[in-house]
Order: C-alpha cells, then sequence, then structure tokens
C-alpha cells in the first residue's frame, strides 16, 4: 500500500453520495425567496418547494415507502409533477414518470412491471388511469392532483389528494442522502416500437452528473427563467427539474404546449430557456400573428429528437431564439452530446451553418467517451463522414440497466459499450451524425441508404402527409427502398410521379423501387411502427 | 435485495472513475485548434497540450513512475506547469507543487516528506534547489524547465530537460483513468504559521468536482481567456487548470504578477477572467496611467484571501470588472463558498454593496454542507450574525486528509466535519462571514474581540506600515489586546497617540492596552508569525 493510501479514508467531513437533492437543500438556502415555480396564479418559492418536498418524503416514509419502492405519476408538467422530482427520492424511493399519452393497457403494464406502490395521477387521465388500475393485481395508494387549471378533468379517482397527503409531513423529517449513489432514484420507461417497454434505471450519481451536464452544455446561468414545454415525463425531463435546483432557476410551468402560451410565457415571464423537438420550433415558427406576444430577451432553445432544419434555425434566430441542438436517449438520461458550436462558423453562408447545426456533435463534458463503431466488432469507423456505423456512449450518464430485464441490459452494454441502435457517420472534426436508426438502414447493392434521408425527400413533395420508408428483400439487390405514404386530404398522387419527383433529389439506388399508399400503424405515443411496415413489405 | 439492486451492477459501460483528465481529453477532441495556452510568443492548442500530457505521462511511466509515486514541481504559471496537472496524473502519479517563494530548508522538508520521486524546476529557483536536494536522503530524477521567459535565470542543475523528457514519451501510450476516484491526484503542503507543512492530499473525484464547482460559480462560459495571476502552486491554482480544460479556454502565462503585465495580457489577449488575492486588485487600482492598457471587454476577477475592501471594489467595477468574492482553504480544494450576488442588492448604497460583497457567503454547488458551530459541542450558532462559531465544511470537496499525518487529519475531521480553524458569524440569510482565524480571537471580560477588526483600523493610521494584533493574558479581563506594530519609513508615532486614535474607531473593550513598536516575525511566505508574536505578549 501507498502513503496516499494509508489513514486518507472517506468519513462523513470529506465523502457523500451525489445526489441532486443537495442542489435543492442549497438553493432553498441561498435562495429562499426566489420564485422557483410559475404556475397559473401560483407562485412558489425555493424555500417552499424544498420545505413541501420535505414533507411529502415525510408522508411517504410515514406510510412505509422507502428504498427500492416505486412511487409512479401519470401528470402534466405541474408543481406536483416538480416537486415529486425531490419528494419522492428524498424518501429513498424511484420515482417513475409515465407518459401520459400512453393507454391503458401500456400504463397497467408498467404500473405491475415497476410494482408501484403509491400513484400520483392527474384527474385529467382518471379516465385511463381507472382502467389500468383495474388491470393490476394489488391497488397500489392512489394520491390524486386536483390542478385547477386541468382542461376537461376527469373524476377523482384517488384514496387522497395530493395536498392532504403534503400535509401530513413532518416539516422536521430526517431526509439523508442515499447510502450508495448507485441507488436507483428514477424509472423511465421507453416507448419502444416493438414488444413491452423497458424500465430505464437512473442513479443518484448519473443524475447529479447530468443536471449538471446541462447547466455546463448550454452555458445556463444562475437563476434563468426554464418554460416547461419538455414533458417531464421525458428522461425526467432531461434531468432539468435538477438542474433547475443546481442553478436555483424559475420554471414556468405548462400543461399544454401551443404557440400562443409559449409566447405568452415569453411575454409575461421573461423566459430565457426551454427545450423541445423540432415540431415545438415549427409550431412556434408558425405560429398566426394573434398567438405571439412581444418579448424583448434573448432565449435560448435545446432541441433534440431530430436534426433542426435549416429554414427553421434561421426563423429562430430572426426571432431572438439561439437554438442549441442536443441528442441523446432515454439510457443516457436525455442528452449527452451537443453540437458545440465553433466561433470560426459564425461566418459561414447559413446553409454551411445549417448543417453544421444539423449534427448531433461531440458528447458533454460528463460523459466519458462516444464512438462511432461497427456494431458487431466494435471497430471504430474512420472520421470519413461517410461510413456509417453505430452509435456507442460509455460513461457517467448511462443508465444502471433495464429493470427486471437481465437479458435486455446485458444486450446493451455487451463489449462494454452502450448501445444506441442509432447509425450514424462520425465526421472529420469528431462531430456525429445520425442517418438512421440502424436496424431501420437499407442495404442495397452494398450501398447504405439512410431511410431518414429517403423520407425526408418525400415529404418535399407537397401532396404529401406522412412517409415512411423501409427495407424490402430482393433477390438481386439485397434490399430495395419501400415507401409508404399517405396523402394530405384531397391530394392525388400516382406512384410514377412520386418515383419521377424523387429523381430530381436522390441517387438512384435510394429511389423507391415500391409506393405504397396506405395510412400508417403508429403506437400510442405516435412513432409510426416500422416493424409493422417491414412486415408488409416482406409480404408483398 | 429490492429489484432496483438486482442485475443493475456497474460495468465498463455505465460506470468511470471521475477524473478531470477527461476533460482534457474531451477539450482536444472538440476543440483540437483552440489556443489552450499563451506564454510569450508560445502559442499552443489543446490538441497540442494533450498530446505532450499524453507523452509527458508516458515518458515518466517508463522511467518507473506511477501509482502512489510523488511528482513534485517548483514552477510560476508556465506551460509546463500546466502540463504537468495533466501529464503527472495520467500515468497514475502524484503532483506536488510547491510553493516558489519557500526556503531550502522548507523545500527540503516536502521533497523528503513526500518522497518525491521526480522533481520538475524552473531554472529560477534552482540556487534555492540546490540547497534543498543536498537535504535529501535519495535524490528524486532532476528535471530543468529552460524557460525563455525566466528572468534572473539560474543554472540548469537537472538530470534532463523538460522537453526531452517529453519528446521520450509515446504518442500512443495508453493512459486510463484511475481504478479508483478516491486516488490522490494531488499533493498541496500548507504553509502553516506553526510547526512543520502538512500535505494536503486531493483526489480525482474531488478534483473533477471542484473544476465543475468552479465553472458553475462563476458561470464562466466555454472558451474563457484565463489570465494566470494565481499560482498554480497555490490549491493547484484552485483547481483552474482543469476548469479551463472543462470549459476548453485559453490561459495566458504569467510569471511574475505586476500590474503592467496585468493590463497588457488584457489589452493583447482579451482576458476574461482572473483569480487573485484582494492585494492584486489594490495593484490594478493603484496602477500609475503608463502601466495600463485600453481593452474594452467585461473582465471577471475572482478574489479570495481576505474580504475585498468597498473602495477596491467599486474602483475595480469602475474599470470594468466584476469581482466574485469567495472562500476556501487548501483542505478545501481551494474556494468552497462563494459571496453569490442577488439582483435585489444591485440598488442597495455602495457601502451596504461592499458589506454584502465583503461576506464569505454559502457553498459551493458541489459542497454538500457548511456549518458554522461551537468547535468544542458543533452545535451550529444561531443565525443572528453575532455569534462567533468555527466554520466547518462536510462534502466531496474536502481532502482525503494530510500525508502521513493520522493525527492531523483526525483532528481535523472530529466529529464528522472539517474543522477550518476559522471564525464567522452567520448571517439571518444563511450567508457565513469570517471573523478571524479562530485561535486568534481574543476574549476580554467575556468579550470576542476580532483581531482583523482591530488591525484594519490600526492599518488606516498613516503612520503604520504594519500591524499585528494578539492577546495578552490579564488576571482580571483573561485577555486584552495587544498591538505589535510597524512604523513606516521616517514616521514617528507614540503609544497613546495611537490609543487616541483607536478610541474614535473602536469600541472601549477593542482598544488595545498594550502597543510594541518593532519588526513583524514572518515565515518565507510572507505570513506574520502570531505565535511568535502571543509568546512575545505572554512575556511581557
Amino acid at each position: 500500500m501507498n502513503p496516499y493510501e494509508m489513514h486518507l479514508d472517506k468519513n462523513a467531513a470529506n465523502f457523500q453520495a451525489l445526489t441532486p437533492l443537495s442542489f435543492c437543500r442549497r438553493a432553498a438556502w441561498v435562495y429562499p425567496d426566489r420564485v422557483a415555480l410559475i404556475h397559473g396564479d401560483v407562485r412558489r418559492t425555493w424555500a417552499e418547494v424544498w420545505a413541501r418536498s420535505v414533507k411529502l418524503a415525510s408522508a411517504l416514509s410515514a406510510r412505509g415507502i422507502g428504498v427500492g419502492d416505486t412511487v409512479s405519476i401519470v401528470a402534466t408538467n405541474t408543481p406536483e409533477m416538480f416537486e415529486a422530482h425531490f419528494g419522492v427520492p428524498l424518501c429513498g424511493a424511484v420515482l417513475n414518470t409515465i407518459n401520459t399519452r400512453l393507454d391503458a393497457a401500456a400504463i397497467g403494464f408498467i404500473l405491475q412491471h415497476a410494482e408501484a406502490k403509491v400513484l400520483i395521477c392527474d384527474r385529467s387521465f382518471s379516465e385511463t388511469i381507472h382502467k389500468a388500475l383495474g388491470m393490476l393485481e394489488e391497488r397500489p395508494l392512489v394520491i390524486d392532483i386536483d390542478d385547477p387549471l386541468a382542461e376537461g378533468a376527469g373524476e377523482l379517482i384517488g384514496d387522497m389528494d395530493f395536498e392532504a397527503l403534503v400535509a401530513e409531513g413532518d416539516a422536521g423529517y430526517a431526509w439523508a442522502p442515499p447510502e450508495d449513489e448507485w441507488q436507483a432514484i428514477s424509472l423511465n420507461y421507453t416507448s419502444g416500437t416493438t414488444g413491452n417497454p423497458k424500465g430505464v434505471v437512473y442513479h443518484h450519481r448519473g443524475a447529479y452528473l447530468n443536471a449538471l451536464g446541462e447547466a455546463l452544455a448550454w452555458e445556463m446561468p444562475q437563476g434563468a427563467t426554464y418554460l416547461w414545454t419538455l414533458p417531464m415525463f421525458h428522461c425526467n425531463g432531461w434531468c432539468f427539474p435538477w438542474t433547475l435546483a443546481a442553478t436555483a432557476g424559475t420554471s414556468v410551468c405548462l400543461r399544454k404546449v401551443e404557440a400562443g402560451a409559449i409566447f405568452a410565457a415569453f411575454a409575461e415571464h421573461g423566459v430565457t430557456h426551454l427545450c423541445g423537438a423540432p415540431i415545438v420550433m415549427n409550431m412556434m415558427v408558425n405560429a398566426p400573428s394573434e398567438a405571439r406576444a412581444p418579448y424583448t430577451q434573448q432565449v435560448q432553445m435545446m432541441t433534440a429528437g431530430a436534426a433542426p432544419p435549416s429554414a427553421i434555425i434561421r426563423k429562430m434566430e430572426a426571432m431572438g431564439i439561439r437554438v442549441t441542438h442536443v441528442y441523446g436517449l432515454t439510457e443516457v438520461y436525455g442528452p449527452a452530446t451537443v453540437c458545440a458550436w465553433k466561433e470560426a462558423w459564425d461566418d459561414k453562408p447559413a446553409d454551411e451553418r445549417a448543417a453544421l447545426k444539423a449534427r448531433q456533435g461531440v458528447p458533454y463534458v460528463v460523459m466519458e467517451d462516444l464512438m462511432v463503431a461497427d456494431p458487431d466488432t466494435l471497430a471504430p469507423t474512420p472520421r470519413d463522414g461517410e461510413t456509417v456505423g453505430e452509435v456507442f456512449f460509455r460513461g457517467n450518464i448511462v443508465m444502471k440497466g433495464y429493470l427486471k430485464n437481465p437479458s435486455a441490459t446485458q444486450a446493451a452494454f455487451e463489449g462494454g459499450w452502450f448501445h444506441t441502435g442509432d447509425a450514424a457517420v462520425w465526421h472529420e472534426d469528431g462531430y456525429i451524425e445520425i442517418k438512421d436508426r440502424f436496424k431501420d438502414i437499407i442495404i442495397s447493392g452494398g450501398e447504405n441508404i439512410s431511410t431518414l434521408e429517403v423520407e425526408s425527400v418525400l415529404y418535399q413533395h407537397d401532396a404529401i402527409q406522412e412517409a415512411a420508408v423501409v427495407a424490402r428483400p430482393d433477390e438481386k439487390w439485397g434490399e430495395t427502398v419501400c415507401a409508404f405514404v399517405t396523402l394530405k386530404p384531397d391530394a392525388s398522387l400516382s406512384a410514377d410521379d412520386l418515383i419521377t419527383f424523387c429523381r430530381q433529389h436522390l441517387a438512384g439506388f435510394k429511389i423507391p423501387r415500391t409506393v405504397i399508399f396506405s395510412e400508417l400503424p403508429k403506437t400510442s405515443t405516435g412513432k409510426i411502427q416500422k416493424f409493422v411496415l417491414r412486415e408488409r413489405a416482406r409480404n408483398l
């Protein structure tokens, strides 16, 4: 043993489990009077959020909830949802946020699989929840969120009200950080397009690190005003409840993502930051004038889920909104790469700037490693901007694994890297660019074809409402491109016309050989089920 | 075992030891061409700094240096010093930066105690180093830094040159993060005012966290330009070499802290950030016009070591320099509290603003806990702004302990808190304000007297060059105030005059009962040795 390992052990003074809960305690200490939550007429300070979270933890604890127990929640972006991100783990339990758009069968599966002891639910979803509860072997304690801002609110189906539960709690509850920072903090089910959803487990260490990682990736100042356009049930809102505690920011809650409400929040609350998919940006740039309200502040928007189109970026910039493009998955706590911007790019033409910004970029400071590699051999692909490989992550913001699913966990971590299933190229400058889901790639005559590329051309045709492209087995070429399209109401289009259109925009081998006009099968969250289409294409 | 602990173990994909070395690798990946180091005419990019650090590690490793070995360095803020912060720990070894102002005996003690295997030294200090080496049982491998900018450079006394060592290294060296993030990364000897210096051991985890903590406390953007006024031998430059890697900033090296050089760097390199004691600010605001150069950027200065006087803050602000006041000790990786500023304070009168800013504040986001408490019972003091207690820290940026000094380590961590030895009050808003070193507090007639307060009054007298105040035992009062003062050249002052002066500025019980005109005994780093004065006062 060397001298640096003698009599220099961990102790209570110099070691504590990393946990984002410490951020909330600190926010209440340093900025007790700063507004943490805005929701309609409700204003809650950081001191109040902390006090309520401690009482929530106390009440749950008194009811026997603790380490290893799951508390599920079905809610939109309300104060209760935000406070649950602190109150639930404060008693040692695991917070399981559930996508509000799921059907009863999916919610029932999740509650059963997660062995939820408590279910907190917004009354807007009580009809679905009621059905889901009927499918369970054992009914959890059900807590109602009775939000006055809920539209078309359903019945109250709970055993008690959220406020009553908080009121049960002891403000002097002696919370403690977890004994081990590897302890689970939350559980997020992926809305897979095949099979049952998988429960992604986050731990306190990763949540702490990614909360700081978001602040660093975005250069987020102390006291930002953040608009909750991103659902907190997506990867715990990409960990932003915890980031906002670390930076003592203000959360503006939003039940429903609508252009009018977004601009109203900009104008009324001076929103400086928000997150959302490109579709949210689309909604903003296309908002009718009556939905707009004047604002003067510089706004930062973080986007993920698809590469932001150049026209949208330009229009956002013209509206005083700076776009940061990030990429990630549920399994990596939300975003884990950022298209880190370089000053030298400022002077490039708009199209080139947009193409640079459309890339998914480089790892977060808190993600130790990333590579694009052969999915079988794990040999890194050359940084040539052309060779397609799979994206792999390795580091401290990769999930613990899938709950009660050792085979899926093992497959995901095969070879000591997390397999994203996303296909990408690696550019010379070390930035990655996603091309497709790996299993969606079409290989025709030995050439890789990105279905995203073909689909983006199809979407440019005025008659097309929706399009999805899959591989069709072919004796000569191995696979050929098969397109499924839905037309806009009253539009008409022939397969030949569409192929002619594609010829103007795509290399020959990328042009669909088959065009099928049909509705597209979707999951409850609206994702197109490509495996159904592949099956159809196989049987044509 | 609950389901969250089954089949969800750590593996290579989802767990890695936290280490700030990953920041440097990432900076070289994301911003390979961005300038990392400026020193005279030298410019090194992040790609170059990383490549050189890897080669340095490889060369050290090939010479048998690795985990548990100490590499000491005596150098000013040069590129070699910066690179050593990466290259040395990259091979697993511990970096021991040594204060260049120490005498040969102190350096000899440190090299012997640290069991240094390698000593890297700037030729400016070779005379002292040569003497120190003569005191060692075994001579380490000595590496010269032959900096062309060194003034009055001494002889080269090394076995080889730094550049030759780097050249020995293999660019493909397979470095790895430490197996355990608790592994030591650096060793910093405190310049105690009594006895031998103690070796404070930092670990990779703490260095990683505090590097991010600095960026967060300062809201430091990516790509800042940082001027090295703070010596890297102080708490590893408060961990800023690692912070600058995390934010891919540019370091402007500075061998010597002089107003002219500071302003020249502002003008020439667009410096945006720097750190330093209030004395550096003093130097800046009092700089003669010929030492000034024009600059237009907003500059951020972080200061610690003493509360910044209000007049200085006002003058700094007028110069476009925003002051952030932080507080810490070697044992907590440098600063660990920040006087977090609140918007509401912006409108207060200048004096009140300065008084607020003079407080040491609240813990960093990455320091889990802090309290002002009774030094014996550890009972927290009331938050009344009056009751004096000792400052205690607890969290992940508290040192591993003191090297080969288990009794001092145990004493420092008694009761599960790190004992700072600093006396402070806790204000109602949770901000702390340092009053004195705890052992320096004078208790007269049951009243606490801050020696800092008395000294600051003495310093206001025009005739006084230096002053130090200690307790003198007294039968009636327990202790009384005893002042030791040095007069300015050609100044004259009687004890009675001085006491009369004090009466105008201090409560009666705080006025010195004894005034001694004398030179003040000091350590090699210029700290006044109060224990010597206390001894003298006892024997008066």
